[in-house]
């Protein structure tokens, strides 16, 4: 019997999947702290701010193990109202100053309520394309109809379109149309058009203006990556990102394809959330105020604009076939059964008000292609951008997200498959597992001899040992912090091959908790962190790493086994996690085959830079298409050898002494 | 001063646009009766059937001269709700049998509680084309994915198509997209396929099944005619016709306008207004059980059928360019000022969801293309059903709709113009004019010794002389009805040259209001009718007559002086008017110039066939957008002694003596 102080509930808060046991009677803000998720109160909890505004989501959610109630919130507070419309307390939204934890808790906190961004490489890397994107602006000069030259707009329009820049059988969408009259007379009869492939006119903006956008982005499972173009330049103008907002549907793919086949509006209900918050990040992007050089002007001259909705005229979308299904609304049901056969492989051009996107009404937007059920447009991204097929050297591409998505091969032939790693290296299912986001340990070392720890957290420079234990400030662990984590306590021989705890470790460090025996090592002590609790790697938490780190392994194995090499010329590891990671540890864990560590590469998010190269060059759209075509896939789990491969995989190798030299230089390399 | 009992207020009744003063405190439905419209009331206005609900237009409407105001119709009744909703009750709707008149009023008379319904050929004009439709079926018979081949579902079935029919490079409409999977899970991988142009899938169906249509649309500005075809056939199995809501806002184009530019909102409204007809119309054709012999049977077996909304697979609709650009909300602005230039000329493929039909969402349809600001589509429908382009014979065609639109030439030159007939033609602008529905004096004959008349009602198929008066039921006059009249008056002498009515005519059929001093001749007395009052034709009427005939022939006159020629080889008569009309009679009138009498032929819906021909050929759309850039347009009003010309042919012309032997078989050829 547990006495009344004592009784607590299940909190778990989406999108960033962190949960914990929180005594009842606290407060939601107050227990978000405690778990080490920020939720912005910048009143200091005065209830007068009105920015902690959090949604309880309603239902019972079996992958997550607890039963979700607005009641579970307590009571509705005297003030909310002036926060919360009758609208949204419908919806389930709370202000978490006020409400309080009853019972179990799925929160959503939203983007607006978050304070810890994640951290996005800010400078995408330089595509080397030629600048040929799919919409290109053409400026023209009219002469007004008169009563002896009364030709419709459109056609005084076309005509002057073929004859100065050779344009022909052109069409407009409807949208245009209707306010061609209006913008020709604005302009005085001089306009700047936008054609979309040679063929439609999807903007008339009156006189000369050249401001036209894309958009290029990568939908992950967990994570949705924009870039912000400039279509005239090709320069990408801003990157944006948020969570997905499925994420409350179920952490992984199998999960969100499940929630589709449970609820009748599932699939619905999915694809609105991407939808809004696809619009939320156009909105973004819409509010922010750029600069540029001015043109014709010295370099000194800024210009500085905003993008108008319209402006935005061109879209290109990358994401596995799951998320590329459910953003579509296209069954995913048969990508969770044999013989996980997706609706199509091809890429589509669809309208963007047909998707409910706010920008331009009749621009397009291209979903890249599919190579088979479990690998998507992402990876014919990875594809695009690295190129493997245009080269001798046989390449092993390893993206790592939520899913891993595997790639080798060369000019000759090229082979891709999936592995399940679950969403670990995200540092989800991690007991103390966050987002990249600032305060979360991302990088680990720890003294074989005295197992102290030093480590950093994302947002600060200074290592632990060079800093007061009150200013680091640690909040949880990243996907490339436990990584380094438990390569680390393996280096340091407290944990052994079979990934167990050694038996017998002298140090406070380690112990074993008394309810479940589960045995945890302490990263960072109560007084590091603004969680007022150590933060630990378990055991489970270690298990999980090997598990996915196993399952890349045997993927690139049987890979390599079917193309018949025992060796590969180069590694490049791809996905946000890639861009963190220390790949020498990671070659330590045994995460992919031997390789020459020169000539391992981490090539940030491939995917993305792939949907970018699409949007900026129409021919990459024809070639997309090519690649999902030529591509082999190979279904892992069909090979017969494959759990015996596995569970080999699953130890952690010694390599330590052929790869001591690595660490020689510094540790931050 | 008039006392109490004799106040009155005008009332107009939408869409019929008949109208007139009648006493205040009456019922709605008595009103209504009283001027010749018949609203359903099944009930007997014993207030127990909610058929007759009727909405009370708000505003100031200032082209018919009167404020509408919801209070004009009486206060609300107690069991009004029974019928109507509230938003109901708040746009307007009143029951007819409860609401009073209280005040000028503009009231619409929804389809649902009309009694009379426009009578429109039910028999269409058989077209002598190729059956090649845009939309074509194709069924294939697929192999299941399996592991070993797990291609994508739209792989799957191109790949199909492609084997067997030879169709190459598809794409696929997303709503057929996102039900792919499950179609061919139920058809167990045996499909039937519909392909738009040879590039689209818009539709799959499981199984065989083979049904699919298509609609032509002749949208009028006064009439709006749809023929449900039989894509696989090419057969047309039914006609539906409906007045267009946008009467309310205006008669004719110039109003409309008008509208549009007075009212921020008017083009969304009157555009809504028109599709929600539309889908009215298609839900017609879905409520309806059609039949027809049942293949692989013997002739008298029939089969039954209903259309299913995505069955509808294909529209093209013709219109004259106003009634075009209000439908697609193209601004109408320009077509009302000089130099009238339309938004666009060429035909246009716009989606049907994109247009807000309900029909198969992925359906294209087809905008016939545009000659000028005043001859639309529906002209270039006439030119493609009666190909003057393709032939020797110099054909004049006449259009006659609330705008009359000509069309004159042959294989070498065709030119065409439009002349402002007003909407007389259809019955309405005059005293007792209404559309073409049982009722209406549809043919007169007066005896030009007795000056007694004799006449025939639609619906009725003795005359009045072998009838008894109250068997006639006559409610007002149509179209065909007005002109015959007029024409009956002059022949009898009863009307001179000028139009006006000779002096001392001794017959109690003629008479002056005391009033105003307005002339009129009575053609049915109060007992023949069912409004009970005299139905006359008024020296206004005759005015109204005589200038759309001068109009018509005037536009003639001037395009055949463009095309330098004295004589025409035969004259075409189009439009719903023109099935109805004594083609003889319209020759005596001076509605056109002298032509031989054998050589004049009523072709009925010309533009609706021409429409028809589109849907059923697609060479036809080719052939119209060729056509719509040949065909030279002539603004006559431009013409120097254009309003010269115009009073010139103002007259009733002296022909009789050359055509009366034309009337020696029978009086109704």
């Amino acid at each position: 019997m547990t006495n009344v102080s004592t009784r607590s509930a299940t909190v778990v808060f989406q999108p960033s999947g962190r949960r914990g046991q929180v005594p009842l009677g606290i407060p939601i803000v107050e227990a978000s702290r405690l778990l080490g998720v920020d939720i912005e109160a910048p009143c200091g909890e005065k209830q007068v701010c009105g920015k902690c505004k959090i949604r309880i989501e309603q239902g019972m959610f079996q992958k997550l193990g607890l039963v979700s109630k607005k009641e579970h919130a307590g009571h509705w507070r005297a003030g909310e109202e002036a926060y919360i419309s009758a609208e949204e307390k419908e919806a389930g939204f709370r202000m978490g100053c006020m409400a309080t934890v009853e019972g179990d808790l799925l929160i959503f906190v939203p983007e607006a309520a978050r304070t810890g961004k994640q951290v996005v490489s800010k400078a995408p890397r330089q595509l080397d394309i030629t600048l040929d994107p799919a919409v290109k602006q053409y400026s023209v000069d009219l002469k007004p109809p008169t009563l002896e030259d009364p030709t419709g707009d459109f056609e005084r329009l076309c005509s002057a379109l073929e004859n100065t820049h050779g344009l022909t059988s052109l069409s407009m969408d409807l949208s245009v149309l209707r306010t061609l009259h209006a913008i020709m007379e604005k302009g005085n009869w001089q306009a700047t058009v936008s054609v979309w492939m040679d063929r439609e006119i999807i903007l008339v903006k009156p006189g000369l203006n050249a401001n036209i956008f894309g958009l290029a982005i990568d939908i992950g499972t967990t994570t949705v990556a924009a870039y912000v173009c400039d279509l005239v330049s090709g320069e990408v103008i801003e990157t944006l990102s948020m969570m997905n907002p499925q994420v409350k549907y179920g952490e992984d793919v199998v999960s969100r394809i499940s929630f589709h086949m449970e609820n009748p509006d599932g699939l619905k209900r999915m694809s609105a959330d991407l939808v809004d918050g696809l619009n939320g990040l156009v909105s973004q992007a819409l509010s922010t105020r750029y600069s540029r050089p001015a043109p014709d002007k010295g370099s000194e001259t800024e210009q500085v604009f905003r993008i108008q909705p319209h402006e935005i005229v061109d879209v290109c979308i990358v994401g596995n076939t799951a998320m590329h299904h459910i953003l579509l609304q296209l069954d995913p049901a048969p990508l969770g059964e044999i013989p996980f056969t997706p609706a199509l492989h091809h890429s589509l051009d669809i309208r963007a008000r047909d998707l409910g996107l706010k920008i331009n009404p009749a621009a397009h937007i291209f979903m890249l292609p599919i190579e088979a059920g479990f690998v998507g447009g992402d990876n014919v991204g990875v594809i695009l951008a690295e190129a493997p097929h245009d080269q001798d050297d046989l390449q092993l591409i390893i993206d790592i997200g939520t899913n891993g998505e595997l790639v080798l091969g060369n000019k000759k032939r090229l082979i891709s498959s999936s592995c399940a790693t679950g969403p670990a290296l995200e540092g989800a299912q991690i007991e103390f597992g966050m987002r990249a986001a600032p305060g979360a340990i991302e990088r680990v070392v720890i003294d074989p001899e005295t197992f102290d720890v030093d480590y950093k957290v994302i947002g600060r420079d200074a290592w632990k040992n060079y800093s007061s234990p009150a200013d680091m400030q640690a909040k949880g662990i990243c996907g490339s912090g436990i990584l380094d984590a438990v390569a680390q306590l393996f280096l340091a021989g407290i944990v052994e091959k079979s990934g167990v705890f050694s038996k017998n470790l002298a140090s406070n460090r380690f112990r074993i908790r008394p309810a479940t025996e589960m045995k945890e090592f302490v990263l960072a002590w109560a007084d590091e962190t603004s969680i007022g609790k150590d933060i630990v790697v378990t055991q489970l938490d270690i298990r999980h790493i090997q598990l996915a780190k196993a399952s890349i392994y045997t993927g690139c194995k049987l890979m390599m086994r079917k193309m018949g090499v025992k060796r590969v010329d180069s590694v490049k590891i791809a996905g946000a996690f890639g861009s963190h990671v220390d790949c020498r540890l990671a070659l330590v864990m045994g995460m992919f085959p031997d390789c020459a560590v020169e000539k391992i590469r981490s090539v940030g998010n491939a995917a993305g830079d792939g949907c970018r190269a699409a949007l900026l060059n129409r021919d990459k759209r024809l070639e997309a298409n090519k690649i999902a075509q030529q591509v082999e896939y190979i279904e892992l789990t069909l090979e017969d050898d494959f759990q015996v491969q596995l569970m080999e995989a699953i130890h952690l190798p010694h390599m330590k002494d052929r790869f001591e030299h690595l660490w020689d230089d510094d540790n931050d390399a």
